[in-house]
């Protein structure tokens, strides 16, 4: 169990700063025998006086990565692959697959015609339509069609598989999953479909038709999962309700006119692990910087402009990719003048939020705008 | 203190069946000295077998009480009359003012131009509307617009006030309050508002575009009040969802296909003490006959139809008030083969649920239906 | 359904104030045959301005009450009785029974060796033992045994009976119920036990062993129902814990120290619809007066003082029951300088807090005393 | 952002099987560019089939390490260690300072007279004593003495110091803190109390005096933190409540008797992130071998006798750390025929429940008892 002999040292009252003697030396050796070793050697490294991530800020160009990714439909083919995804990498957490934190983020495609197998996994995942027509999901039984930024939820434990209409075009997830954090507790399971497709046991679409009603519940309806019922969120009610919550709230200085996509029948996160929000900056708006515990990936859903992550421009229009790490200072700008923006943000906040771990600051200084570096 | 001495025997094992001697007359005749009374002559009534109401099964007829309801306009003033209202009557509840179990209800109107003051209590109130145009409801400062169908909630403790827009045309709101029960609880508090009417503080409306958004919430939102912070529910949106729900349920055998009205950040009912609900009978639908426990006042929102309660048939078209006791049987009747009926019901169901008071039994003979005395 | 008109008016601005006219006289009269009344006429009368009590704040003494209670077993058997109990009267509350609001009150007694019938209803109970050794109840198989100023919960569906063991001495339970009030919610259901009396099936106060451990939960124990899994609830620890509690608390102005009992799984109320409370008065602790919505039943539980209720002094020794009725101000006193003393209340405290109706107010002024009448 | 290759075939439906090929690898290369890859290449290493735990079975003896932890005290002060601990390492969990999953846990040492300086962090505490007297700790100015087999919660963003009385003798706690896993979530703040030491604002011990009462809650009393106002758990009150629910229950098959220490004020565990229990093994109890999801830290409150973990044996006695790691077969067994053993056990059982990661399984081979290696 020996390893080389760390101390981290800081002079300030309340850490720790213990000199290495040979006395302690041998001491340290002599612990090291026993399965322990001196906390005050590594105090300061273990707790830190805030967060400090390591994943790096990145955006993933929709104009680079849609050729490749088409591509893989000649390179092989879904009963081979399993799934044929394009996984986005993150170089700071490469160890755990994961795009930021630990939020896996991958690109799958599939032609009309085209289907997956069914399995389940512990892992949940949020699956936002990039492009394309026909596309479809079936979770437990319930089929849901699918259109572009619409999202569907495949959540942990329930028997999933996408394919696309034979009619349709070739279509393209944006699948985001909790795989890394679920490995990092040690409770992930993995499970194939024992007739690899499952039996449409209902009509199209009816978990949207039944709980997708604002103010109405089924009556009798019971639902007590750990994650919403509805399934499906589709783009065109949100953009709509984004329009009419922006007739009546002046947003977050820092979001814009923002909603958090909810299970109906909590009013909380659409799954325990992971949350989802639509955000719009209205023509010209540029937010002030804050940063918050957590993890985030962005999709832009519609407009173009962009955002600055711990003083580090970054770019964007429709369709490209971008994350924030835990801590990260940020602010957003839409770039245009006429016609607002908006930005799908994928996140492990609920997480965050049940464990007591969410916290926010904002940028108090430079009027709330980071100087750019 | 001495009342009539009462002695209710039944003679089953396990209730009471004492007789009268000249030693207990004299015995109760003694504790009535000291306050007190002996059990086992009241027993049995007082622990009835199965719940007994004291409401009659109505029918109040718009083409009956739409004209005195109007004319009411000409015969006092709001200024006077502190709400011109006219209040339904139960034979079996006028002590209490309801038009069945603790609700009551009654039909207020309001020409162009007109508005009543400003109060509060610690009733809470449901208001459908049933006729006009330019009604509106200010509740704690919002504004809410009102057509036909909808309906307000103004909320145990809440300023709230009603209008006409001077465009408009005569309105007709039917107030659904639980006065009754509130005072039977001895809680009642009234209150007239200093100014005698509310300033608005917010953009009209500004609550149902806030909350009334399927599976989204305002991003940083915080409602943990008793009550629903939607305000209003619409017709348009409710007839909507409950043609989409048509399309994926068989509904419920006893009620059709129904839904009810919630609080979106609880998905449990609008208020605490009052909750409502709309079902659609398909053409021709024929419901089974059921019985449970609460009270319950149904306005005929769309088509016409019948139901029978306690075996006797009640017909209703558009507009019409009907009420259904606790535990007595009802079934209800799509008159129409072609076009579907819609019925809104108000009940005290959330208290039921809330104690744990609720119970339902479906009827078992002849085929689910009851025999029409 | 026409009865005697009544016109209740108020000069004051937002409340109805419309005087008789041969006009309106008549349009009443029409009203009257379509199921319907003027709002305006009896508007002010049921909303009043603050809540009015039909119950008249009484004391019952012990002194009086025990002789004639114990006398009863003399005069009719549990089997003719079905249980032999003697009620308490209230009377502003004959008509339903109740000693005060929509509670219900009555001693039980038992000889040794008898035993009442099994049944079970939806009427919630909370009993008090006042009396006795040797009394026990069984609750839904569980068998609890049963001191003086301990009480058991025989909730809302629950199947109980009660006994005094062979060796035991004659026993008082103070019954403590809701009968009137799920008798107004028309939804109150009996039955008699099909064999009349229960097999016990679980190791004696094995509940209370369970779940009556502060701070520990029994693992994979799993409780969801609307009530209490203690079932009994005993005076030592209750007393001990008054004790611990006062050394760390200054208590509250108006009740001393007082402690809620509750449902260990939820920190709630013992059942949904009676609460119960327990509150040392310091010796020679005099407390200020206060009134609240909700009914209030007082069982002098150790020691002797008086309460002033609306201004009038009721004397109590231990035994003594008294009742506060709804908004009545309240003020108690221990009588002694030495010893401190014990009011166990039992109230509707969870319905009106469930339901939003809880209301309270200090006494402002004579330095928080009431002028005694 | 290159890395060297890596392809995790298996040949099953369902999962990835794809073979390098010449085509494939220079699109491999290309996706390397856009910061992205194929996920066929890792799906199945990062999708196991069931959860593979990185930490290894441990067992830290007592008589070892007491010694060494003595022998801190003479080698550094508080002041220059900010805590003089020594932490227990794990081999397989050496890169985040864990003694299984993401679990922290370390000896504390402190003289007679000694103080610890206050400060907070995210990170949350359990602080079990496991030898010494006067032993107290300040939370949020409450202070709580500490006894043998007591524990006290030192909950995220809690002001905390730790301090021996001068008339004490030397005390070691074992502090178990979620450090590990609140870095992984990149969530860690740490802060030095301004002053360096608390101030003491309330009466010794009055959370447990005033929380600690079975099925009683302080009148008046609110609290709505995300962790038990109860702050100290003592042995005594648990040992009895593990012989009272012994005298009811047969306990679990995998576990003994085994209660789990809870917030009184929602029955759910003590803090968010970690959770606690303390189980009685029987005389000559040998439970039957189970695995879940969730990492576990054992100490032995009371007692000697044996685990077998993943088919390997670990001798305990008396203030022994054992680990079990997720996933990990396990079972106990009391090796005295005459005395119970007690165990106390920590863990992040309430993470994995919040989150919908919990999952179990029984040992179905050999009479539930697994083969030793």
């Amino acid at each position: 169990m020996a390893r080389p002999h760390e101390n981290h040292r800081e002079d300030v009252a309340g850490r720790a700063n213990v000199e290495d003697t040979p006395e302690l030396l041998a001491y340290y050796a002599d612990l090291d025998r026993f399965g322990a070793g001196a906390l005050w050697t590594v105090a300061n490294k273990i707790e830190p006086w805030e967060p400090q991530s390591s994943s790096v800020p990145m955006l993933w160009r929709w104009t680079e990565l849609r050729e490749p990714v088409l591509r893989s439909v000649d390179l092989v083919t879904p009963e081979k692959a399993g799934r044929r995804v394009i996984y986005l990498r993150n170089p700071g957490r490469d160890d755990v697959a994961a795009a930021v934190g630990w939020i896996y983020s991958g690109l799958q495609v599939m032609n009309p015609g085209e289907a997956a197998s069914a399995h389940r996994h512990s892992a949940s995942a949020i699956r936002f339509i990039l492009e394309g027509a026909g596309a479809y999901t079936v979770v437990d039984g319930h089929k849901m069609t699918l259109g572009r930024n619409d999202f569907v939820l495949t959540p942990n434990g329930t028997w999933h598989e996408h394919a696309v209409a034979a009619e349709g075009s070739p279509c393209i997830w944006q699948d985001c999953l909790d795989i890394p954090f679920v490995n990092a507790m040690e409770a992930n399971f993995y499970e194939v479909h024992p007739d690899l497709t499952q039996a449409v046991g209902y009509a199209v679409d009816d978990m949207t038709k039944t709980w997708g009603n604002a103010g109405l519940t089924p009556s009798g309806g019971d639902w007590a999962k750990g994650y919403s019922p509805m399934f499906k969120y589709e783009w065109a009610p949100t953009y709509d309700a984004l329009q009419r919550y922006a007739g009546c709230t002046d947003g977050s200085p820092f979001d814009g006119v923002m909603m958090e996509y909810v299970n109906p029948t909590t009013n909380g996160p659409v799954m325990r692990t992971l949350g989802a929000s639509m955000q719009m900056l209205r023509p010209g708006e540029h937010t002030k910087a804050h940063r918050h515990t957590g993890s985030y990936l962005y999709t832009v859903a519609k407009g173009s402009g962009h955002s600055i992550i711990n003083g580090k421009r970054f770019d964007w229009s429709e369709r490209d990719i971008f994350c924030v790490p835990s801590w990260a200072w940020h602010e957003h700008v839409n770039g245009s003048a006429t016609e607002d923006a908006c930005l799908f943000c994928l996140s492990d906040l609920p997480v965050m939020r049940a464990l007591g771990l969410y916290r926010e600051q904002a940028f108090g200084e430079n009027g709330g705008h980071q100087p750019i570096k």
